[in-house]
């Protein structure tokens, strides 16, 4: 694993930010195209050209007068920062279908991260494969760990075992939890660990909540 | 549907930490503990008691002296709040691994959302049954959509068909779209259609980066 040194010079309300900008600039890649204005891409992204000048010249994504912004350039620069170029390496608990469907799923290929192997305790699934990618029985998670680099655990078990899989990857020395359970990890319990929760059910109840506004406005 | 009256009294910013509260609400519930204190609460969520006092009081969920609060009518309560007993249907648009995992996730029956049906148009996969739920071919939506209520579209297809979906959705008269795919859905596009994305790679990016700065203190 390369060890970049860690960019200070951005702030951590741009770096929240820098995830959309890497959806858009990929998608403008993906159609061939290699330079853009601060305008076009605040249309595209509905914020202000101001607002893209000054996320992206914190970090030297200068655009040229009449010339825009290098697409390739600025690309590059977003995955370095966001740690796209650093291979890290990703095991799956749970394999049921949420478990499987992420496991043949680009959103870890796009960003960087290969899914080494998926982990269950379900005699039905282990053994089986998974778009190239084994399902190992639970128990030879620790055994897997030491013989291959692990940085990401993704939790996508029942969430009355989210604490169960957290125990498991944390004691099995990965760097990062991906939580996909309801269950919230508490990080004081893992110092150590970096966690992240996508709680896929507080966007859905905001979506119910926004709905009924709307038909009742 | 009934349709209640929009709760003016609770703030934008409160409503937005509702989901949560119905997480840990439910997960006590789940363990029959009928009530709590704003200290235990607070503990346990990791916020402080006087968040949690102002949070709650605010729709009328005052808790008692020397009782806390009744964890059944505040779960209730914030089910009301965020539409939970509105007994939203929805579809899903792609039914590949991602929207057949979906549909047998119990994110949508804890949050009062009913799945009706699939649609793709994989004839592979067209006619199938997921968890008693059809998998209809994308041509029969406006028809499925005449001749059922349908609230709700998830968008479970591949990125460079999110507007395609999109459109499909917003012409079959469903009022909400729950975005999977990691392109933004225009809300600009749609003024009748309430939009939330769950862009998990976004999420997974934070985390990779998250681990790096970790690694890089």
């Amino acid at each position: 694993m390369q060890k970049n040194k860690k960019d200070t010079t951005v702030s951590a309300a741009v770096i929240k930010r820098l995830p959309r900008y890497f959806r858009y600039l990929r998608m403008l890649l993906n159609e061939n195209i290699l330079r853009i204005s601060s305008n076009e891409l605040a249309d595209m992204m509905d914020v202000t050209a101001s607002q893209i000048r000054q996320d992206l010249n914190c970090f030297g994504g200068f655009g040229q007068q009449g010339y825009g912004y290098n697409v390739t350039y600025l690309y590059g620069k977003i995955s370095e920062i966001l740690g796209v170029n650093e291979n890290y390496q990703a095991i799956i608990i749970g394999a049921g279908r949420l478990g499987q469907a992420l496991a043949s799923s680009p959103v870890f290929t796009k960003r960087g991260v290969e899914v080494c192997a998926l982990f269950d305790n379900n005699p039905q699934v282990i053994g089986k494969e998974v778009d190239g990618k084994k399902i190992l029985d639970i128990s030879e998670i620790n055994n897997f760990c030491e013989n291959n680099i692990v940085d990401i655990a993704v939790l996508t078990l029942p969430s009355e075992f989210a604490d169960k899989g957290a125990q498991l990857a944390s004691s099995a020395g990965v760097k990062g939890i991906w939580n996909f359970t309801s269950k919230e990890i508490s990080a004081e319990n893992y110092p150590d660990l970096t966690i992240q929760s996508v709680h896929m059910g507080d966007s859905l109840m905001m979506l119910c909540y926004d709905i009924r506004s709307k038909e009742n406005e």
